[in-house]
């Protein structure tokens, strides 16, 4: 894990050790208040910890103040081209604002947003993409990481001599490789928190794994302080897929890991079904507001997967050809009848659950 | 990428420069070969290129010999515990037999397993994962990746000892680092190709996230020659999931790259529809057995993430607040009316299309 310098988004940690968090954006329009805060109020309950809103001219400022008034989490204005809208989004209550410097009119404008942002003690994400590149930088560089790595310093250094030093920075390609190389890059010759994800990661199917290729692999190296899955869909699917992310790379456990075996010729029962209804049930005690003490949890398809492979497991279920078996940490505690097997992992779950 | 020595899985290349190969296991009863044989046709039409058949008894070995006369793809027989089953597969069709040699009753059996093998010349897939260590290396190590490398090492030795060097190994833990760290350990050391993949990848939601950070990671560092995505699901799912990895990390083009942009409070139009119909024609148009001789197309919600974001793109669409336009390599090429936007990108992907 690389040192960061950490920064207060609204009372969200973000860098210096604090835990990765989790990003989405609304879709409704910013200028329907009612809306946009009921979609946060749904992104909130999923999990999500930042929420960002487009604010796409001057007009709309006046909802999005009242959008942060009543927000639940801290609101990052999302704004493009026209500085005086990100001064304002500051003034009337963002907690943050994200900007691509490189398509604001000028530096002078870029100054006056870290200006604003440096007297209301509010931090700034310093957006680079490649969209938006330093223009003399692109000329020479082309449009690869070392050139989105020089355009995010060079404005890095605008904001930290306003003193603006709130900063954080997303360095994003649609190139998954330019991604990655960027983010390595940069992480390596700064201590700016990073925010990070693929843009217009596309359709659902293949933006989860491209999301989760790009945005797990950086954080298996450590780097990565807060994260947003971009995926064309409902933004309450990309808190599920962020946290999925987190718990693939070990980096949070929302609910006890569930794993199963892939189902194959040797399994009984139908394992489908099982893993579903475990799965729900899972849900449905946490949905209560009660935390389930356990760390896996399996659910086996035959003997020759059970209690072996899934040794690891606290507490697990393996069909065997006549019904089935419970086992805890790789030992057989119990020979059940099939119609049996979900109700004892039920009440399992339910033993170790704490409030 | 690392130099690996080359096998043919009946009459696929893995190894020594071959493109990464993509893999499944059927989930019928392999005694029912009628059914065996109509997923692995299901299979081989979705893009699978090896599949794997469990062989859980001697008396299966009927069943199993016809669907490997009768496949469209290589079968490799899946057996544990007998290594007379083994034996079996590999003299009545099997392409390749994989094996867990931790959990054939002894160094013997393995040895008569890798004689068949090397008489025959057919490859034998060597497998490790936290259920099936060497004994005596688990006892000293515990159940870490230096255990599962040395394990695999231990019976690499034996079979080779025997003739038989056609081998690709798996090493499989349910814990994605150990995973990782296994492998890259693996691959620094041997020029063997490797079967990438996590076991009991769990349900199918997580199971896809934690597959393309596996198996995504890897690919991306050089490792990995084929590759299977575990998921309780129905296999075909697999092969789609492990197309995609394979696309994010750009070893593989199944189609074009469809990017769209993150809906947001500044998005015109229905962009998940309109998402949707174009994966869904760029689909029509493949299953008539064209290709599409086009790289990126995009599909962007509004002027802002456009020609300028996707300018990668060979061709793509952007709404406005009344119409959209056609913009390619980043160049506004056309201003539609919004119910030519479809339309003029199907046009496009026509133009564009080769038998």
């Amino acid at each position: 894990m690389r040192t960061t310098r950490q920064l207060s988004l609204g009372g969200v940690k973000i860098g210096g050790g604090a835990p990765v968090s989790i990003q989405s954006m609304t879709n409704t329009d910013t200028n329907d208040a009612e809306a946009t805060l009921a979609q946060i109020r749904e992104l909130a309950a999923a999990g999500c910890q930042i929420v960002r809103c487009a604010v796409p001219t001057i007009r709309t400022l006046d909802a999005f103040e009242r959008i942060c008034a009543e927000s639940p989490l801290p609101v990052v204005a999302d704004v493009h081209f026209d500085h005086r809208i990100a001064v304002g989004a500051l003034e009337r209550g963002a907690a943050c604002v994200r900007v691509n410097p490189g398509n604001l009119r000028g530096e002078a404008e870029a100054r006056e947003v870290a200006r604003t942002a440096a007297r209301l003690g509010k931090p700034v994400r310093v957006g680079v993409n490649g969209g938006s590149l330093n223009r003399e930088i692109a000329a020479r560089l082309g449009k690869t990481a070392q050139a989105m790595v020089e355009s995010a310093e060079y404005y890095i250094r605008i904001f930290e001599e306003e003193g603006c030093r709130a900063l954080k920075v997303s360095l994003k390609s649609s190139d998954l490789r330019i991604t990655l190389e960027a983010c390595r890059m940069f992480a390596a010759r700064s201590d700016i928190p990073l925010h990070i994800g693929l843009t217009e990661a596309g359709p659902v199917s293949s933006g989860i794994v491209k999301s989760s290729v790009a945005i797990g692999t950086l954080l298996l190296d450590g780097i990565g302080e807060t994260i947003r899955v971009s995926l064309t869909a409902p933004p309450v699917e990309e808190i599920y897929a962020a946290q999925r992310i987190l718990e693939a790379v070990g980096l949070r456990q929302a609910s006890p890991e569930i794993i199963s075996c892939p189902t194959c010729g040797r399994t009984h029962g139908d394992m489908l079904s099982l893993v579903a209804q475990v799965e729900r049930e899972v849900r449905r005690i946490q949905s209560s507001g009660k935390r389930i003490a356990l760390r896996k949890i399996a659910v086996m398809g035959c003997e020759v997967n059970g209690p072996g492979e899934a040794s690891d497991a606290d507490v697990g279920i393996a069909c065997s050809a006549h019904g089935g078996i419970l086992f805890k940490h790789g030992e057989k505690v119990a020979t059940l009848e099939k119609a049996e097997l979900l109700s004892a992992m039920i009440r399992e779950l339910e033993d170790a659950t704490l409030r």
